[in-house]
């Protein structure tokens, strides 16, 4: 392959590897995935070792993408409790959109059952630096305790992105409500 | 079969299947189910009508086990804030076990991102008991809004749950703290 097809068959098979992870769950075979993304098996084995590692790379490239979704832009004004419970908005949001399934990094990690996987690494990675923004807001808000603060906000995040996903919750502000509750708690004005 | 041999025969299916979906996930095969039941498929497919239905049938049978080991016995003595609180410290005890994976109610449901699912059913409604069970102490303990307090405390559960299942969280007092500050916050004594 030339050096054009190798990216444009790489970026065919994580898009259709994000796709399918999240829609169908990890144990998605390299023939459904190779299929989806009209690219042979030799040519996926030429750019990565296994399917793990597709699946890897493929939660890679999209956590950039999804801390986007989540954060405020960049400067934006607001205090730390605004920048916080924004996050929460968002992800309430995207709950409420067609093909919900949660947070993909949660559900990669969920379903591997392997903290070692690479795809785990990858999606451990994602959550703490949410844990760290939800750290870094907390402390500039004046937390007592920012790191437990932002403990407790992840559990509150990702309880609620796995019960919107399996569709057993809808938020429609029940995780802002418990977010206040938490920040007035911890002294975040 | 004898009514005995298909009874004994179901049990080790079951038993084999609430181990093998728990420990690997949902997408475990039927062989390996089998195998691992000591069972022959011709066996399994006179008893189940598909992976699918045994998966379901292993939940159902789990969720009175799974419900008593988080639950006050009954008949102790407590006040509402005290029991639901007790569920929280059962549940970071359970935590803590090798092998703990989570809820697997709630790891079913993630993993077969199938609401129709026969087992996410099963699994939906186990988590339908707990999510009861809260809303009756919450109501009890004089909550102003139980229902809504008692889906707080669902994320708050299934959050910690799938975060210290993952061991991306060790839960020792996170969740008996931040249900605390929710209980206080919702008025419950």
């Amino acid at each position: 392959m030339t050096t054009t097809d190798r990216a444009s068959t790489k970026e065919r098979l994580l898009d259709a590897a994000a796709e399918l992870f999240y829609r169908d769950g990890v144990s998605i075979g390299v023939e459904a995935l190779c299929r989806t993304a009209g690219v042979s098996k030799r040519s996926m084995y030429q750019l990565f070792a296994s399917k793990d590692e597709v699946l890897a790379a493929s939660l890679e490239r999209r956590a950039p993408g999804y801390a986007a979704q989540l954060a405020p832009a960049e400067g934006e004004a607001g205090t730390p409790r605004e920048r916080i419970l924004y996050v929460f908005g968002q992800a309430e949001k995207l709950s409420a959109e067609p093909g919900y399934q949660g947070c993909p990094f949660l559900a990669a990690l969920v379903e591997l059952k392997n903290p070692e996987h690479p795809a785990s690494l990858v999606a451990r990675r994602a959550k703490e630096l949410l844990q760290e923004a939800f750290r870094v807001q907390a402390e500039l808000g004046g937390a007592r305790d920012p790191e437990f603060l932002a403990r407790q906000l992840m559990l509150v995040f990702d309880g609620a992105s796995a019960r919107a996903g399996a569709r057993i919750e809808t938020l429609d502000g029940l995780t802002t409500a418990t977010v206040t509750t938490l920040l007035d708690a911890a002294g975040v004005a």
